[in-house]
C-alpha cells in the first residue's frame, strides 16, 4: 500500500504516520510507502518520505500523488481563525486546494481511497440539538463552510466512482503537542499543554464552557479504522461525525490535576479574547456520533486518557 | 433598482422578468433596469435588456453585473441529467460559474442582494423523512451537489457581509412551457404540456409516483417575495425550501382532465426510461417548507391552478 498524507507535517498527520508505521499493514496488505507532504517540509519521520506540496498548485499535487497511490489522506487546511481573517486564502487553500486534490485523485483512474478530515465546525446556526449525522450543516465560519463543501465533493466523487471517499468530522483535538496555532480552538490545548510545561496560558472562556473533544492518538487511530471500513458498509453518505466526548473546561482542568497534581492549573490566566469567543460561541457541542461508532471508530474513555497520551507521546519530545 | 437575472432566458427567468416588469417596483423603489443574461441570447422581452453571459468567464460576468447592480438573480445552471452525464461541464458551470458570480458580487463592494436558485435535489440518501430546513443535505446527483455547494457559498458570502444572499430550494417546476429539456424531471411537465398541445408524451414512472411541485408563476412570485424579505428576518441560515405541494402523477393527470377534459390524458404513453428512473427515484418528495412560509412565500392552492396558469400564461404564445 502506497499512502500519501497531505498535511503530513501537522499534529494529526504526524500521529497518523506514527500509527501507520507501527502497524506496517493496511487493509490487509503491507505498507510499501508513506509520504508526508505539507506546505513546509514535514519533520523527518522514521519510515516515511517527506516532501513539500502546495495543494493549490495542480502540478505540485500531481507530484505528491503519483500513479500507484492507493490511499490519500487530505488533512491539509488553514485553520478556523486564519480562514476567517483571510477570506481569500481560505477559499484558495481549503476549497480550491481540496478541488485540486480530488481532481488529481480522479485523474489517476484507479479509484484511490481518499480520507478527508472535515470538522464539527460544519455545524452551527439554526440546526436543532442534538447534532447528529442527519442534521443540516450550517457553518458559522468560512473554515466550516469550506470543510462542508469538501465533504460534499468527496461524497459526489465517491458516488461517481472516481474515488473511494470518506469524510470524518473531527472533534476538537486536545491536547495537541507543539505551539499555539491560529485555530480558534487553540486554547483548548494550550491551557493544558503550557501549564504541564511549567508555563502560563490564557483561557478566554469560562470554566463551564462545554465542547466536543478527541485525543490526537485516538483521532489517528480512527482515521486508520475509517479508511479500512469496507466501502459497501458506508451507505449513501460518506461524511460522518468522528466519535468524541463532551467535556467542560473545568473537567479538562480537573483531569489534568488528577494526572499531574495541583500545580499546572495555577498557571491558567482567565482573560477575555472577544474575537476567539465570538467564533467558539458559534460552535456546537451537543454532538452525537452515529454511523462512525457503528463502523468501529471510538472516543477516548476519559479526558485523563487525553492528558496521559500527551505525557506518554509528546512530552518526552518537547 | 437595477436587477440582473442570470439564466434570464430560462422558464423561471422569463416568468420572473414578467413579474418584475408588471410590478414596476422592488423593495419600495422603482425598477430602473432589468437585464436578462444567458448563455444564448434570451428572447426579446418587453421592458428588459437582454445580453449573452457565460458565467464561467469572469469578464463576461463582470459585464453582466456592472457597478450599480442592486439585485442579482443567479438562476443559470445546467440541469440534473445533463450534469450527471457531463461531470466536468456541471462542475464548471454549476460550481465554478456560481463562484465567479459570487466573486463579482463581492468585488462590487456594495453588498448587492443575491438570490440563488437551489433545488430539492440537494436532498436524498440517508436523511430521515420528513425533509425540513434542518435536515442534512445528501444529494444523489452531481447537480444536487453543486446546488448544495452554491447554497453554502451564498450563506458564507452573506455571513461575511459581501452580499445580502438568499437561497431557495425550488420544488420541481410544473408545468413548464416550451420544449423538453435534459432535466430528469422534464417529463413532469411534458406529460401535461404535450397532451394539452395535442401531442403524445412519455411517462417513465407509474401513476403513484409522488413528487413536490410548484407552478412557474408562483415560483417567480416567490423569488420576488424572497428577495424583498428584510435581511434581519433571515436568521443564520439563508438557504431554505421554497413552498410547494406533494402530488402523485395521477393527481397531475386528474387535474389536467378536470380543467381540459378527458382528451389529453389519452395521449400519455407509459414507458420505462431506466436512467431517468434511477435519478428521480433518488429524489425526495416528503418535503415540508418551514422558514419560507413564515417569511410569506406560498405554494399553489391546487394543481388545477398550475394547469390554468399554463393555459393563461403560456398556451397563447405557443
Amino acid at each position: 500500500m502506497n499512502i500519501v498524507i497531505l498535511g503530513g507535517g501537522g499534529v494529526v498527520g504526524q500521529k497518523l504516520a506514527q500509527n501507520l508505521c507501527a502497524r506496517g499493514h493496511f487493509k490487509g496488505k503491507s505498507i510499501t510507502r508513506i509520504t508526508l507532504a505539507d506546505i513546509v517540509m514535514p519533520p523527518a519521520t522514521a519510515g516515511c518520505d517527506t516532501m513539500i506540496c502546495d495543494i493549490t498548485n495542480p502540478a505540485s499535487v500531481a507530484a505528491a500523488i503519483p500513479a500507484g497511490t492507493d490511499v490519500i489522506y487530505l488533512l491539509a487546511a488553514i485553520v478556523s481563525a486564519h480562514a476567517e481573517a483571510e477570506f481569500e486564502a481560505g477559499m484558495q487553500i481549503n476549497l480550491q486546494g481540496t478541488m485540486a486534490v480530488l481532481e488529481r485523485a480522479r485523474a489517476l483512474g484507479t479509484k484511490p481511497t481518499l480520507v478527508f478530515s472535515s470538522s464539527i465546525a460544519v455545524f452551527g446556526g439554526e440546526a436543532p440539538n442534538p447534532i447528529t449525522d442527519h442534521v443540516v450543516l450550517n457553518p458559522q465560519t468560512s473554515y466550516g463552510t469550506q470543510k462542508a463543501i469538501g465533504e460534499m465533493l468527496v461524497q459526489d466523487y465517491a458516488r461517481k466512482g472516481f474515488i473511494d471517499g470518506r469524510a470524518f468530522r473531527l472533534p476538537t483535538i486536545s491536547m495537541r503537542p507543539g505551539k499555539p496555532n491560529r485555530a480558534a480552538s487553540s486554547f483548548m490545548s494550550s491551557i493544558l499543554r503550557e501549564p504541564l510545561n511549567g508555563q502560563e496560558a490564557i483561557c478566554p472562556v469560562g470554566p463551564e464552557f462545554p465542547h466536543f473533544y478527541l485525543s490526537p492518538r485516538m483521532c489517528a487511530e480512527n482515521l486508520v479504522r475509517g479508511a479500512e471500513v469496507a466501502e459497501e458498509k458506508l451507505g449513501q453518505n460518506r461524511a460522518m461525525i468522528m466519535p468524541g466526548r463532551i467535556w467542560t473546561i473545568q473537567q479538562l482542568i480537573d483531569a489534568m490535576t488528577a494526572v499531574a497534581g495541583p500545580g499546572p492549573a495555577k498557571l491558567i490566566r482567565w482573560e477575555s479574547q472577544p474575537e476567539i469567543e465570538r467564533i467558539v460561541m458559534g460552535w456546537r457541542w451537543d454532538i452525537r456520533a452515529g454511523k462512525s461508532l457503528e463502523l468501529g471508530l471510538e472516543a477516548d474513555e476519559s479526558f485523563q486518557d487525553n492528558i496521559r497520551y500527551y505525557l506518554e507521546d509528546d512530552l518526552p519530545r518537547a
